[in-house]
């Protein structure tokens, strides 16, 4: 469980995540395969850990032994998984290297059974957003982020842990729409950025500083990269969200079928995002 | 309506509004009064502006001659509307005055009737964040934002429009969940930040760029301060969102009471902000 523990971002996932005993459960963008690992520890039914990388699924065949886990080698863009059989859909870090996230989130929400839920984390859009990307310091000495064409969407450079790695731009408000237009409610939403004296945070203390005082010593590295040094430590910084489809109202024999009542609202009231 | 007309976040704000015809609204922080002559002319059976500036609220007095409008002189902090009095709440760059949000919105809530619907916009927590404000450049020369601090929430100190306003910088994850905590259900959350060759936006081009392609003229002011110069138009940046309470489901007869069951819910599987 190594993997997890030292991942900042883990400790909030983790309480978004809802009771895994007997559940379903899709790992998008699973790499080594810790959680996969973990959630079938928690007594998942079974756990399908989906990774374009074979570096990264060998590795994962090669720890895992439960029965209960499997993996499938597929790119995330044209992986279309079956319908209504999921409980939970979760995806740590993976979207804002999707191109196509509009039709990618219909079809995690078609996977979704009444009930399910999708618990996810992108990168901070505050941190894609450069197309110059590097801290620097206020008149204070502060550390600041540059933040310049955040309402310019779409891929972005950056040599952050590898040379050249293409990131998607996204605002949180389009990710929040993209959400809401595939039929998912939002339940929570948080966003993390460091340790104190971190750019994102000098005092540690603060209105919505409630979850993200991790101990230093679980920042060592992000569990795709246990190797991330101290400058990519400090840069670290995410939006994690955890959205319902349907069952946050038919598990309770109330709606049905609530979906509908959702998407009629958005469509009749607010144009839908682009 | 000019100062409607021209404010920039207007042309997304009334996108997102319900019907008005015999709604009764509330506008608060309502300045000169503009958004209550507004509604009031699209046939809203009452608008009550709420406004703490004397100076504004003898100007919105003198300007309006629609008997369904009435003002009132109140601190919104204090302010406490009737029990489910309201069709319609609806704020335009107030919130981040106010410290008691949390208290704020379930006062706000309560006063939604089943259908209710609050519509509201808040400086964009971006330009709050940093504690030193002010435009820079990255090696492009391209217009940079400052971003520091961003997850310490609290009061900032600005010189933008008059010396020593204080703001209270909140994350958006912050305010979607306060807004969440109180009972609200998210159904659109935007982004804005500038005309093509803002800070915002360098191209106007772009997945999320679709509602703010305003033309340069009618960013020429706010509409509380006409008077606004170009250094202003450029910081000018928001969010805005819409959230509706209990009837977009009751409405529809089928879930009573609707609001407990998202209660329950985050209740038991989150932990609360704050």
């Amino acid at each position: 469980m190594h993997g997890l523990d030292v991942a900042p971002e883990w400790d909030a996932l983790r309480r978004l995540l809802p009771e895994l005993r007997g559940k379903r459960v899709l790992d998008l963008g699973c790499g080594f395969g810790w959680f996969c690992r973990w959630t079938a520890g928690q007594g998942a039914a079974s756990v399908l850990g989906v990774e374009l990388s074979e570096r990264m699924l060998a590795r994962a065949h090669a720890e895992t032994r439960d029965p209960a886990v499997s993996y499938l080698k597929s790119d995330l863009e044209q992986f279309s998984p079956e319908a209504e059989a999921l409980d939970l859909a979760y995806s740590s870090l993976a979207f804002h290297y999707l191109t196509g996230l509009e039709s990618w989130l219909a079809r995690v929400h078609a996977a979704l059974a009444p009930g399910g839920v999708l618990v996810c984390s992108v990168e901070h859009p505050i941190m894609t957003a450069p197309r110059h990307q590097d801290w620097s310091s206020d008149a204070s000495g502060l550390p600041t982020w540059p933040v310049g064409a955040y309402l310019d969407e779409g891929p972005r450079r950056t040599n952050w842990l590898a040379e050249g790695i293409i990131k998607q731009h996204r605002t949180i408000g389009t990710y929040l729409q993209l959400l809401l237009a595939a039929g998912f409610i939002l339940t929570h939403l948080e966003e993390w950025g460091g340790r104190s004296g971190s750019g994102w945070r000098t005092s540690g203390v603060g209105e919505g500083a409630r979850t993200s005082a991790l101990p230093a010593d679980r920042l060592a590295a992000s569990p795709q990269h246990p190797e991330v040094d101290e400058s990519a430590r400090i840069k670290s910084a995410w939006l994690t969200c955890r959205s319902v489809v349907r069952g946050l109202m038919t598990a309770r024999g109330s709606l049905s079928p609530a979906p509908r009542i959702f998407q009629d609202v958005r469509i009749g009231r607010g144009p839908k995002p682009r």
